[in-house]
């Protein structure tokens, strides 16, 4: 009887709702991480704690706040000196990476994802006498190359070379043969398709946070505001987390 | 006039205190990040700070010590259910990876040292307009693939990997065309050529610590303090660090 270890990286937006939604909807044994890495749009947080909770999975919230001090140079990280972009078409944040990029973000929240997933892992096989040849260790990713394509770390080449590296630097690879596999379903879909599916699954998307800015109700301005209203009125949706 | 950007990874112990010594002698614009990750010798904590200092370079320390929640499965995060190994001779501790492996470490360490470099990068061309032609971004990484063979973080196809997955997922390289270079000069030697070397450099490796234990004094007998004394041994030098 194989043991499906899953961990789902669940930021509280509409898209890893969606995907944690998705996920839940598999036969894994699934916990939730949350990474508080000082993001100024605090509201994300809790809405990621409430949407794990009406999911029914287990949640691990990591307080990396110390990260905005090495990655100062980002308008999410450092809202003091950098101002958040509004108001721009979607083919302007195609162009660019823009100042909402977080140096390395991406890396830091797979890593961190995947040393939860591989302690799990180990101590199924070295302290519980698992065989490892029953055991599967997948990551749940919520990144989307269509939508995001000016983040690089949302691109599929980003993670076929990611998860190779997960593999040469872990024991669960080198030692029991037990690869990381890296599950990003959304990764080619438009918001459009995202909202579909969050339908479909029925996913708790009205818990959903995805503005850059943390006040009561989203901006509406904002880059990630913008793609979420374009993706709800592409599908012929409300969006059920508007007031 | 090229600026020359270096970060070490310096945890205190004799290697990255050969290494950082070694990186000062290079004509780089050098900083140390020190990470805190719970481990229970924390007396290698302090003797990075002294050395930093006694270097003359910047150090950046980042409390890090959520990760051993979420890297549990390791003697060095959780000494209350794991026990160092001891008294183990070279061929055993280069057959399979110990206990005291602490889940994707290096990878995680990588990760932020690269966040830092990188967002000191991208202030320099975003902020002050450096041209991106003007700058090289250096990690100075102590990793060693002889004495520590069971570590599969510490080979060099682990970093030849790494640095593709950080490119990839950076800025820096994919819109600026800089790419991370990964120095390793450390991870061929035994750990007699490092005395060596350390010894050739007077690099501080009277403040270094490499004891698993966090005593006043080293243990004698943890994996690390055997190869330390090895070392000294094969090279025909006092270890300055011993009382």
């Amino acid at each position: 009887m194989p043991i499906r270890l899953g961990l789902v990286l669940l930021s509280g937006g509409l898209d890893s709702t969606t995907l944690a939604t998705f996920a839940v909807s598999r036969d894994y044994q699934l916990s939730a991480l949350t990474l508080d890495y000082g993001q100024t749009h605090r509201r994300e947080l809790t809405a990621a704690t409430e949407i794990a909770k009406t999911l029914g999975i287990e949640q691990i919230v990591a307080d990396v706040s110390f990260y905005k001090y090495l990655a100062q140079h980002s308008a999410l990280t450092n809202a003091d000196t950098y101002d958040l972009p509004t108001g721009r078409s979607q083919a302007d944040m195609a162009d660019d990476i823009p100042i909402t990029y977080v140096p390395l973000r991406n890396t830091f929240f797979l890593t961190l994802a995947a040393a939860r997933l591989e302690s799990h892992a180990l101590r199924e096989i070295e302290q519980n006498a698992i065989s490892p040849e029953d055991i599967e260790a997948t990551l749940f990713i919520a990144a989307n190359a269509v939508d995001y394509s000016g983040y690089p770390d949302c691109r599929p080449e980003f993670y076929e070379n990611a998860v190779e590296t997960l593999n040469r630097g872990s024991k669960l690879w080198t030692q029991y043969g037990i690869p990381f596999k890296i599950d990003t379903p959304l990764i080619e879909m438009s918001k459009a398709d995202i909202v579909r599916m969050a339908s479909e699954l029925t996913a708790p998307i009205h818990l959903s946070w995805s503005c850059y800015r943390g006040s009561e109700t989203p901006c509406g301005e904002c880059d990630s505001c913008l793609l979420r209203a374009k993706g709800f009125a592409q599908a012929g949706l409300p969006d059920p987390a508007l007031p």
